[in-house]
């Protein structure tokens, strides 16, 4: 995401003095509802989904993600980096290669 | 995010012949468990959470949100735009500052 | 669910004095955590699951409705009940049959 | 919840010939957007909560947790006390009583 893009989102925020309401739990609370949402797109087909619906609501969950990060001044590439060094410790190519298994069932 | 940090993303995906497994439907699922993940950092005490825990498991969300983004060949600036438009609309300054209220009882 | 099997639950709680943790917020967030757990047995592959697994975390989400219900003092059959009324009102059988779409789009 | 309840939910689904959709993920992911429903009640504020929404919200949770046994032929009784003969060996009331720690950390 651009800095803009998220300068934006940031301004949103302040512009209407909602940093009040997101603390980290009310914000974990409202990916998982917005997540939901996205879910919604895919109920009862998982293969004809309206894809306008899927374009809002997965920005709305990367939304309250840019505000969580902020909210805890998280730096996103330090944290998914992070992540991604366990993600390949735990999925060696050699043995996760075109498996959907869990780490501990490889 | 940046480029490098979404290439590697990419490139986990791709060296592990996961793309399979990638429907929109799944990383639907994915990222709304990740994001409950996320959300047991805070199931019974909201204020003391594990920031640690916390971090990856925001990781994992925006690398499902990633995933999906890649899948359908979406923008991420685009979207996130196209819905703060909407958002700017629906909760405008005078009317939302300092309320948490949805926009359909502001 | 028999009354005797209602009643071990609420034993469970009240043993373990777990009352104090079991704020109706704190319970909406443990059914959806469940739930996201149950939905985990069908991530990647809808058809192959294991049933012992979904047994188990089917089991974790009815119990929290149920610790739910007695926490907000609701009776299940009027609650249902209700909500059934308004079901057969938003899909009536002659436009629902065989659809799956939502109400407002019949 | 009595039996004739339970026999309306599926007189419902029946009568719509909705079985057709009611495979057991679709049934996870409606669980899980459901549960949202209802944790949304409780997004921005914790202790001011719709009590009529929470009861809708609720009653669509037990309503899918009730398909998924019919889909699945489960008995309610034998999977719940199946899972609470876990918990309570997980749980022991000497070593939880009074704290909100997961079993792994007790």
């Amino acid at each position: 995401m651009k800095e803009k893009t998220v300068q934006r989102i940031r301004n949103f925020t302040t512009d209407r003095d909602w940093d009040q309401f997101h603390s980290p739990a009310n914000l974990a609370k409202s990916i998982s509802i917005e997540a939901n949402e996205l879910l919604e797109c895919f109920q009862w087909d998982e293969n004809n989904y309206d894809i306008n619906d899927v374009k809002e609501e997965l920005a709305d969950v990367i939304v309250y993600c840019q505000n969580m990060l902020d909210k805890l001044n998280l730096n996103v590439d330090e944290i998914v980096n992070a992540k991604m060094d366990k993600n390949e410790k735990k999925y060696p190519i050699e043995k996760a290669k075109g498996k959907a298994d869990k780490y501990n069932k490889l």
